[in-house]
């Protein structure tokens, strides 16, 4: 199988507490990629701007990821900039330049188009639609959105959440979307948009998954350090599909597993800057990782 | 094995969005004897007034909690009036009478001098200290406090911890009392300060326990709707400690179950005022519960 994977390619300047680094490879698409490919193989489908740099085309090649989805537009590469506080739980924006990225027409290649699992990251809702709709027989369509989204493409964004599986968002998202103050009633109501499967990702607090079989409560990773948490939601994302996809998961069990595997990844990425973490971290350690997670929640 | 529980017994007035009640049967070692008393045989030191109703001491023995260290002095029973708002995490205190328990002196029957298995409830660290001189041979000492104490009696309270077996404490008080922000940096040095094992508890996210085995992170149990949180922190100690005396408790996979117990009794005890939900609460339920925590967390 394969991993199909849709959202932005951007430069980062990030300033964390612990440091700060100027025009990093980021984006909700380059970090789901890179995740899933520790899973399986992936096709990208993004774009960037003529600036793009090639050590970063390469860095993506290195993760072995498919980039012929991947758009070189005239003009510049979307570039955002924010930093965080100590509290590491709220990037503040101070700088978005959309660049190419605000005429971005997502084109699934035609050799993409027969990709069974999907993760539709953060973008606009209606370019998420475009895409569905140019898929032919999706298994497993995953999609994260942002409270932007919620806020101001709300109908386009029910219309798209309503053809997707899973929905993935964060404990505010999920109220603001839902009106509903406690997460289990939230979680009822998105499923009752459409996706049979919510996952709400709390931060340093763990993640809850919601279907028919019930709730699976996922803790976080205890992290000492956090170096610079950019991009662990879509890392998050990324190593669930890319295990969902490897494994052709179907049942409780397997999803279950790919949350822990993409609680991994996140709890990894989240060490350094940008993707300087995943350069070198091996298929071991990130099984070792899961394995601390059994460990860290195992009871009799 | 018997439990001994030390701290207050009071009278609650509160109000949630969901009602109020006045005068209800509160206080930290009541609520923490009556969970302890569904695992084992309680011992409860604790002072009220001469008001204190007939009916509050029956429902205590209809627990089979014994009485004979609950001290009646001339005076008051100590009273507590608060509310919460929808953030159902904190407590307002608009009303504190300490009535006799500002004088009370905690005196340990010589039947209970034997413990092993003793919950210090939330009240002056001097007074903890004292019970602590009384008992002989205890094997596991569980501490609660409260920020209030960090805050005024730091010194006395740092010496009563460098005694004791297990703190239990919430995560914005593992926070003030060390000054780190990090709950695994908090935790180490906390168990520097003497307990082997520090509970971190965090509400409506579960709870993380620290020893030298590692890391266990406990979930919440997820709740639709929380009636009244008081009185939620004492049931987990009292289902713990509870549970640990009646297995006479002392690897770590005993305390996780203890802790899976404590959460499952705390999961109850929201659900109505005061004791309420414990009146008609059955063993059946109790271990349903702790079966629901393992298939909330499960995956292989």
């Amino acid at each position: 199988m394969s991993v199909l994977v849709v959202g932005s390619v951007a430069l980062d300047s990030v300033k964390t507490p612990f440091g700060e680094v100027e025009e990093a490879l980021g984006g909700s698409a380059t970090y789901a990629s890179v995740s899933a490919s520790f899973f399986d193989t992936v096709n990208l489908v993004a774009v960037v701007g003529e600036d793009f740099q090639e050590e970063n085309l390469q860095l993506l090649k290195s993760f072995e990821i498919d980039l012929s989805g991947l758009e070189k537009s005239p003009g510049k590469t979307f570039r955002w900039k924010g930093y965080y506080t100590y509290d590491l739980n709220e990037a503040i924006t101070t700088e978005t330049c959309l660049n190419v990225f605000s005429d971005f027409n997502p084109i699934i290649p035609d050799e993409y188009k027969k990709s069974s699992y999907v993760f539709l990251a953060n973008i606009d809702p209606e370019l998420q639609l475009k895409v569905l709709e140019q898929i032919e027989k999706p298994e497993i369509i995953l999609l994260d959105t942002m409270n932007f989204w919620i806020k101001n493409k709300k109908d386009a964004l029910i219309e798209t959440i309503s053809k997707v599986d899973i929905l993935v968002l964060n404990d505010a998202e999920a109220r603001e979307l839902t009106g509903e103050a406690n997460l289990i009633k939230a979680a009822s109501k998105i499923r009752s948009m459409g996706p049979g499967r919510v996952i709400i990702k709390k931060g340093e607090h763990g993640a809850l998954m919601f279907s028919k079989c019930g709730i699976f409560s996922a803790p976080a990773y205890p992290l000492e350090e956090i170096f610079d948490p950019t991009g662990a939601g879509d890392t998050f994302a990324g190593g669930l599909i890319g295990y969902l996809s490897d494994v052709h998961g179907k049942t409780e069990e397997d999803y279950r597993r790919g949350v822990i595997f993409g609680s991994s990844m996140a709890s990894f990425i989240v060490e350094k800057f940008s993707l300087d973490r995943l350069k070198n971290l091996t298929w071991e350690e990130v099984r070792n990782r899961y394995y601390k997670f059994k460990e860290l929640t195992h009871f009799e």
